[in-house]
């Protein structure tokens, strides 16, 4: 069982995510350039439930980021644009009756609020007492299979700095975004104990593993 | 005739040079790894007098980086780790009697000393009197060459900054530095007008030549 963030899209400036993220622009703007090695692919193709796309290096490193994924932990920010307190049920995601986890998914919030089970096996369970008891819960969730964090940035980076995370599968996008989220700033990848495991060229990001020394 | 930056090695985290530079460790504590797609090619081991070397796409990269050039700018610790008040003239560089430019080069610092000839075509001419200064004795030394804007990292940040770059060729390198000197921080580079125009896969690294938009 390990803990793993992937198919993490990062520009060459350091950037997880653009600049102004809400509602229209849940990336940021200029935000989904990040993903563009991965909108592409025959994966992503397949989760809006449509045929072809491309089945090269991106494809194959996008299709390890759903093996033996348990459990995920999402920020709030990643779930939704809604911020305080929960007005009402309605704020579902951003992924429709049917989002692609298909298995347990934590939700990193300040507020209290039933779980909400989805169709296609994704139960939301939002969770306010910390990102320790998320990932206790998600590591129970999971079994023997693995913890995936999704993000956003701020939830990478706080699992980051509680040194909980095993290993990061980053695509670093020939993209430059200028401002927005750092995965990168005031954090020291080295003191906290990564490295460079593996790197592979895709089609359009430079795929890189970082585990623990 | 452009401004360029090129061959210019930075980790996955952002660094242009380790923590703790000096005489010992001109790049930084592992900054050479920043250099570790440039040492393995033709290129480099032709600079060192020995025969061999890969040839594929570093080595075609690290070629651009030397042709064209009709002069070269150089920040002070690019020079030598002497700090303050030159001592003597007895320092002449990291490179031996030989340096690697072979034509004028402009060297930035707060400390006047004479022009420093040496073997093989590089003249080491020290500039006072700041960056747009030295810009404008490299433009009129390179006549319609082009100047190449060697680093450091606080060199290529201080030109960046003041609009002063058309092109940069970054070689980012599948490490994590962790700590040293960053190229990005507090750097808006979307804001500065610069984009990816250019993205190449090599072997041990992903080129990326940015311009201006």
């Amino acid at each position: 069982m390990n803990i793993r963030v992937l198919s993490f899209g990062v520009s060459t400036d350091g950037y997880g995510a653009g600049p102004n993220q809400g509602l229209e622009n849940p990336l940021g703007v200029r935000g989904p350039e990040l993903m563009e090695w991965f909108f592409p692919t025959r994966v992503w193709r397949r989760m809006q439930g449509q045929d072809g796309g491309e089945t090269g290096v991106d494809n194959g490193m996008a299709e390890r980021g759903f093996e033996r994924i348990g459990a995920w932990i999402l920020g709030r920010n990643m779930f939704g644009p809604v911020r305080g307190p929960w007005p009402d049920e309605s704020w579902k995601g951003w992924w429709g009756d049917e989002p692609p986890y298909h298995v347990p998914t934590f939700v990193l919030t300040h507020h209290a609020r039933q779980p909400l089970e989805m169709a296609g096996g994704t139960v939301f369970h939002f969770v306010t007492d910390g990102i320790e008891s998320a990932l206790a819960q998600a590591k129970k969730a999971a079994g023997d299979r693995d913890v995936r964090i999704g993000g956003g940035v701020a939830t990478v980076r706080q699992y980051l700095q509680a040194g909980l995370i095993d290993e990061l599968h980053l695509a670093i996008r020939p993209v430059l975004m200028g401002s927005g989220e750092s995965l990168w700033a005031g954090i020291d990848m080295h003191a906290l104990g990564y490295e460079v495991a593996e790197h592979i060229a895709g089609e359009r990001a430079m795929h890189v593993i970082l585990r623990k020394r």
